[in-house]
């Protein structure tokens, strides 16, 4: 198929963007609806696919991109100019063209070959420019339905994308909340926040009052509105960066600009920078789309209050995966933790991950740990694909992986450690059919064994990201959530059991956490080392010198990660001051791995409670 | 006098600003030599003074505004505008003008009467425009250095300035090291990040390629670069605020633009308070100006690494405070705890703070906390004065504080606890004249009985802020930093004796502390509760229970700040594993207030170490 009208290279703004060799061109006649009001006549998609469809159409994945982005987010072939996000989509990689059907289409409102300003008006022949109606995201979402209605998908795999393309995915699930099985939004927000709109909008303001803006109608000038493109350009690729990366990137030649032609201020090696930056954009992109597409990320908000979120997103019957980056202030994490915790709250199964990366909002477009996030991404679409475990570890990043892990962590591809007596035994304290979940999960062995068990409604949360990988490999849902921060997402008794094992004893908010636990969980499940065990009072008593043993108490006083010190006696008078009910106590001798049934409080070097209001 | 001819209000863009009605003019026909080369004929500066010059001319305070601030600090009189640093500076207030002579200059390059760019050039009779020389912090302060020696003050009490401001403070100290006997730079830096420095780079653009710039002599045009200085002051105004700040002032309203008058987008709240923001900016400063003044501070360099900083600012025999803001992301607050660090290196006396606030750059400006940072620059001052802290203890804003004080903690203005015995044997075993260093001096106690027998080298480091202001009100210098995380920036052996008292069961990091305590000090004096006290011993042996008892371990287990148990023997058994000389123990009986000479590893419940490499 042949290049659409929507792509004038003719346009003096947009003189150096080459056409898409792979994409093709959809149109559909009938137009589109706008959400603002207002009726698109003729619509026409740009899009390229990879991968082929299975017999079955059940392995499409759609790919949204952000704000300057395109169809091409991947080479098609050796000799192909890579795409956008090469690293995350291509033939073995964690969105495997050789297992999924990938799609990928050029946004409503955009300047690469989809129906947008710089597309020809049917009216009056010549291009919308600003007689281009506002358009949302959700119109955006609403055009990709037709095209994935088109392709002959009934229901997709996946949706998923970064920042812009993130709000689409968000989108697609409160709009479509049947059209896929899993949504993977990234670095993305149900709303900017308040500074991110404020770069934005001075963006704007410095585009549309550029002179040679003409209010939009600049395509048959000589001069467009470069000036403005370019600063606005400039203003956002300081948002994608970082403080932290910018540094890296500038400091050392701080004072020497590299050698660009640029008009713009080249005294400092920054501003070089950004002059290129902002001439080469303007190359490539036109103003009004810009404008066109900053205003519906703008736009887009789907509430500032929880509530509002699970009204919106939580209506489907997917998976969900979560990314954040840790320097990420364009889209910040804390606001994809809101995402999570509405979709927990609305009993969602959701896997959430704020991946650690100097590198800004571009994180999720660069190599940086890829370890993490892409193999987060391959292992949660072949899980909810229905691949085994053990297909996953042929495939992808695994090698990168099992180089980076920590010496003395246990491989996560064997997830079992030596037997573990109090796994056993808290299994057997969780009634069949029970809602679990797992407050420091770690590499998902409990949760994995409960899993065997036919156990469905398994929740995780970890601090550790290597931790979580382990989790999704197997299959389960895992949140990156502080415990001691984090929980009030949970609602109230929407667990069965929440279990504790092995943490108590680290935390600060020993109390807090106690209540939260008796708050979420209909019963909650603790274990934690007795420091009263008898070797540890006679070595404290007789040797004058702090208490350690084998297990969990093998670490030297200066640095042991356990900061609380107790026993089970101890334990148990503060149940009894806190109006804590105790339904069962085991008492464990982990050395001799037995359970203990004389004077647990000097027997016993482990203990399990059941407990509940 | 009369206002100068540096201020042409009849210029267009600066229609609205007013002469400054309490503003005073001197020139200086011998004009100025400037830093990159050139020279310009006679300068003026216009300047405000409150206050009296004392008789030996010994209290004058030197402030230095930030890049659109101006002479006006403060106001006058009861009915004469509020200044830029009402917060700070009048009578009774931190910079108490009834006691101190003020001295407020527009600086060089500014648009509100010193000599700029929108000032008449000699040579032209025209202003000056592009044609004004490139200038530096360092001729700013060379300019206010002339106005300072006119007004008869040879040595200044204190210079101090937020922001440029702060930058001008520093190139104080680095050009004429004897000019001050106190510096207080605020929220400031040896040098812009990367980041910020972008942000002023397309600021510039923005003005530079405003067609109404026409090279900078748009004076006598209708129309100003008014759009390019709009947009300019827009970037700025989003850096001077926090992602909080923002957040708390937009969010409710998000989608309700305020009733503003502005030709810039007025979709959204932030947006109509950015144009109104940019539009008032035009209407009181100069673009060439702007231009000028941003790019002295983005050239303004102390180099980049602490070996240079000593260099320039290590040269005064002038005492320190520096402040920061949490929040600050256009000077971070880590950037002043480096030139606090470059001090401590240098041997100057500083106290540092980095003062908690949700509003970002711009709360050096605003009432939040000010009984915090308010109160460190009231106390700093007068403590550099000479004036006792009685004298102090009547002013200011000392009835803020003792009402915002948390309950149980001392009460700052007595600081002596219920007398320490630890506090005294630990006195005893510092020789005297040592250099003193005290990690975790809390409200100073330790430290102000030092000076009270005559200690002259004396520092603190605390993380609390109270506790720093309790500490400033006694004339000590302390610094706000992190014990597990910022010792690095004291040298080798340069204290005599570091005292950690109290705190090492508290720490994260046990050994990486005592080690940095033997590499700073010739002698670490170290105390701590001792785990192994009988009574602590019989109670976990006999009742099973984690022990407590009066003092340090009054606490439960579950909500003690101790996160390390350990006893004399434990400690003893540590220096010896990690070859640390013990010179001497000095085992106490807290609760019987005496020395315990037997068996002190179960009868003593707080033991005092001197130890060395």
């Amino acid at each position: 198929m042949e290049m659409s009208n929507g792509f004038l290279s003719s346009s003096d703004s947009m003189r150096a963007a080459r056409p898409l060799s792979h994409a093709r061109t959809v149109s559909f006649p009938e137009g589109l609806d706008l959400q603002l009001g207002g009726h698109l006549e003729e619509v026409t998609v740009c899009y390229e696919t990879y991968g082929e469809l299975a017999s079955r159409a059940d392995n499409a994945v759609l790919i949204c991109h952000a704000l300057s982005g395109d169809s091409h987010v991947a080479r098609h072939g050796a000799d192909d100019d890579p795409g956008w996000w090469e690293t995350i989509v291509g033939p073995g990689r964690s969105i495997d063209t050789e297992q999924y059907f990938v799609i990928c289409p050029n946004v409503l409102g955009g300047c690469r070959g989809t129906t947008g300003p710089n597309s020809s008006n049917p009216t009056t022949g010549k291009p919308y420019g600003r007689d281009f109606p506002n358009i949302t995201i959700c119109d955006m979402v609403s055009l990709q339905k037709k095209l994935v209605d088109h392709l002959g998908v009934e229901q997709l795999l996946a949706v998923t994308g970064g920042s812009m393309g993130g709000q689409m995915v968000l989108c697609w699930a409160a709009k479509y909340p049947q059209s896929s099985r899993a949504y993977i939004p990234i670095a993305t927000a149900a709303r900017l926040t308040s500074q991110s709109l404020a770069f934005d909008i001075v963006g704007r303001n410095a585009i549309l009052h550029d002179p040679a803006f003409r209010d939009g109608q600049y395509y048959e000038q000589p001069q467009g509105p470069d000036i403005g493109l370019a600063i606005a350009r400039m203003i956002g690729h300081i948002t994608y960066l970082s403080r932290e990366s910018m540094q890296l990137k500038f400091e050392t030649d701080r004072h020497n600009p590299r050698e660009v032609s640029t008009a713009f201020e080249k005294r400092f090696s920054v501003g070089s920078y950004l002059g290129h930056q902002g001439d080469r954009f303007v190359e490539r992109f036109d103003a009004n789309s810009y404008i066109a597409l900053t205003l519906a990320m703008d736009l887009f908000d789907l509430g500032d209050s929880r509530e509002a979120l699970v009204k919106s997103i939580g209506r489907t019957e997917a998976r969900w995966l979560i990314l954040s980056y840790t320097s990420d202030w364009l889209f910040p994490p804390e606001e994809s933790r809101q995402l999570a915790e509405a979709l927990i709250r609305s009993g969602t199964r959701v896997s959430y991950c704020n991946v650690p990366s100097p590198y800004g909002h571009d994180s999720f477009l660069l190599e940086h740990n890829l370890e993490i996030y892409g193999e987060l991404i391959r292992s949660f679409l072949a899980t909810t694909n229905g691949t085994t475990a053990a297909d996953q570890r042929s495939t992808g990043t695994a090698g990168v992986w099992s180089k980076r892990r920590k010496k003395n962590q246990p491989d996560p591809s064997s997830i079992f450690h030596p037997d573990r007596l109090d796994y056993t035994r808290i299994i057997d304290l969780i009634p069949p059919v029970s809602r679990v979940l797992d407050l420091g999960c770690g590499h998902g062995e409990l949760l994995f064994r409960l899993k065997q068990r036919g156990f469905e409604n398994l929740t995780g949360v970890e601090l550790d990201e290597e931790a979580i990988v382990s989790c999704s490999r197997l299959g389960l849902d895992v949140l990156h959530l502080d415990l001691n921060q984090h929980l009030d997402s949970f609602l109230d008794g929407s667990y069965d059991c929440v279990v504790l094992s092995r943490t108590l004893q680290a935390v600060l908010d020993v109390e807090g956490l106690l209540a939260e636990i008796l708050r979420i969980g209909r019963r909650g499940i603790v274990s934690f080392p007795n420091f009263a065990y008898g070797k540890l009072r006679q070595m404290l008593y007789e040797q004058g010198r702090a208490p350690e043993s084998e297990g969990v108490l093998r670490y030297k006083w200066y640095n042991t990660p356990n900061r609380r010190f107790f026993s089970i006696a101890d334990f148990e008078d503060l149940c009894r001051e806190r109006n804590i009910r105790i339904h069962r106590r085991v008492a464990l001798d982990t050395e001799a791995q037995e359970e203990v049934v004389e004077d647990p409080n000097y027997n016993a070097d482990l203990a399990i409670f059941v407990i509940s209001r």
